[in-house]
């Protein structure tokens, strides 16, 4: 019985080589020594909910809806967090049927799923170039062919997607951020909507729009989410994470009926349901009297922190670098002087403790070497000024080394 | 801006074809009904948790990791989860080290993950003949060829498995559930397991082993998991729905290290995370005074009703029917006299309010229509007496009609 040779690895699905580590998650392990200044997580500040709303909250749930709570429910999610997904949509001008909403577990399984539903091997698949990177690694696993779309302040420049649609490319699906991206932290603007929902409406080719940060606008007018100028060709995808809490991994999805029950079926098979209990907490969050002055304390803590880290940046950045002004969201995306690579500097960055996320985990091609991803989310002020700081330090000192290198050469 | 035409339904995936609605999916809203007796569920009969546990517990959470509890955390879980996971498997003479445990949400998840790391299109997977239903589909949707082996008293009929092996077939995985099955109630003897275990190392396939009933033994001696037989070729599939509850989708996966690491990207492609708040809730229950005496209650309360169940089969079930003896779990696995179709008579069963799951949801292909599984976990003694009461009811007149059908032919 005892195993006497030793057992070969067992062969895996193709895809399975495309499953390596991302580069945000090796450097989680890295940005968590207390000494670092992080500025590579996207991790919400949940530490500014008064603790005493979340306990009378989840007190709540445990007295009235305990036995629900504790349950499996079915797959679509309960009733009423399909109905307060609506209502945070209603917000941003989505009209939703409660009915035609599904919840999943954060938005990260709506993105898995949706590539399930639509992605064959081969496939094509437009996304926004830098596109966050969970997209990246969930579409991925269904072995598509990507192209990414560059962007400008105005977001994804969609007169470069009508070329690829001249040029005869068809995508199953076309993604984006379109409100203070992950990454690059900016908004795509109305004319820019307008014109991506005519041509891929026009084309047949269906619009992912994933809205995380919507509800996270420091200034301005809000702008009409592409769902609510099309919901029949644009699948949304939001989430509980940034306006309350990640921890109960509580995200939704809408779609037009029929692609709406296949996304239904799909999540059940990979998880059944989400969590009974986090659906009710955030049902009940959400409906409760917390919500608003809640998200007005994010809003306003990282409206504060953005100002932060714009200051830092002109103080201490070096000529040639190019950062973005995001009017919502988590984000900077910053470009460095000719030359210098933010993938090879990290290393020297750390140890000058701060972390940030090179701009190639952003991009399924290799791009982005010149470019890095600046949160702002976690910090405090004096940590954002400290980090930047030290990165500017050391952008400096390597632009320098870069001039001279060329004078001299 | 307007659409102006109508927009034809864009093109899914190959997969999307195999993605519709199970038919345990189409009956839960049926069996929901307040008066049909729903022997179709396999939902723990979580009423039993005394309420003040579960309060304190949660309580205990909020108040000293609520920061942990509302954020993300690390895709392979917190440590205490992982930890309190390896100790639950300890008890099942499992030697697994945190290290290599990976949180999932639920059992079902791990099954979605593992396929989707080894199962190309038309790779062959070997399940049982029944199997698990939600395996079926975490599985369909990475489009493998299924062969069901059979299965008797003794569980999975290893021979007829060295059969196919001996005919050349290589899978990507032997998919069990040894212990108590879903929907069989059997449990895989010793000499099988041995068998299964030398056989499957021979032939370099990777056994996975879902052990969700495991620790709800009404009687006799548990056998050893087949994890700790070789730990090496076995991928182990745990959960905490079953000996605490399912709402707060806790379950987790441990293999071989280099498989581990790719089930871990996997699973964070699918949603970065699992609930952190849910992993602190179960790690402190699992560990708490309560997790002993309550999982004791479980069983006590699961083997009146599976006894209940028998009698009442002994009583109301009409001759030439037969049904498993499970000695842990939640089914019965009854076959129907000869000419008797489950699924055909389900509308009928249903209209004299009791509903089961006809056995072709268990099989891939079709198989199945002579046999149902009658849940014990969920309905009362009284209901489950009244429930098998009218279903025999119906089965005696339709074997009395087949039999004068067959008599006057």
């Amino acid at each position: 019985m005892q195993p006497v040779q030793p057992l070969p690895f067992p062969p895996l699905a193709a895809r399975a080589a495309g499953l390596s580590e991302s580069e945000v998650r090796a450097l989680f392990s890295v940005a968590s020594r207390p000494d670092v200044v992080s500025l590579a997580g996207g991790m919400p500040d949940v530490r500014i909910l008064p603790a005493e709303h979340v306990a009378e909250i989840v007190a709540r749930v445990v007295r009235r809806e305990l036995g629900r709570a504790l349950q499996y429910c079915g797959g679509a999610g309960l009733p009423e967090t399909r109905e307060a997904a609506a209502e945070l949509m209603a917000m941003e001008g989505i009209h939703a049927d409660p009915g035609n909403v599904l919840i999943t577990a954060g938005g990260q399984q709506a993105l898995d799923t949706v590539a399930k539903v639509f992605l064959d091997p081969g496939d094509r698949v437009v996304v926004e170039g830098p596109s966050y990177v969970g997209a990246i690694s969930a579409f991925s696993a269904y072995e598509p062919r990507f192209l990414a779309v560059g962007m400008d302040d105005d977001g994804m420049i969609v007169e470069d997607l009508a070329e690829l649609f001249a040029g005869g490319v068809r995508p199953k699906f076309v993604y984006t951020v379109p409100s203070f991206s992950n990454p690059a932290g900016v908004t795509m603007s109305y004319t820019r909507r307008l014109r991506l929902i005519s041509l891929c409406r026009e084309h047949g080719v269906p619009i992912v729009e994933d809205n995380p940060y919507g509800m996270l606008r420091f200034e301005g007018e809000p702008l009409p989410t592409l769902h609510s100028l099309d919901p029949e060709n644009v699948v949304y995808i939001g989430s509980a994470s940034k306006v309350f809490a990640p921890g109960f991994r509580v995200g939704w999805t809408t779609a037009r009926p029929g692609l709406f029950e296949r996304l239904l079926v799909a999540k059940e098979a990979e998880d059944l349901c989400s969590s009974a209990f986090g659906q009710l907490t955030v049902a009940a969050y959400v409906r409760s009297e917390h919500f608003a002055p809640n998200l007005a304390g994010y809003l306003a803590l990282y409206r504060e922190r953005r100002d932060a880290m714009l200051a830092a940046l002109e103080a201490h950045f070096p000529e040639g670098a190019t950062w973005t002004r995001p009017r919502g969201g988590f984000y900077v995306w910053a470009g460095l002087p000719d030359g210098l690579d933010a993938k090879a500097l990290l290393p020297e960055a750390v140890e000058r403790r701060v972390a940030y996320v090179p701009g190639t985990a952003f991009y399924p091609d290799g791009r982005g070497r010149d470019r890095m991803r600046l949160s702002f989310c976690y910090p405090t002020v004096g940590e954002i000024h400290e980090g930047v700081r030290r990165l500017g330090e050391l952008l400096c000192e390597q632009t320098g080394e870069a001039a001279s290198e060329a004078a001299s050469a």
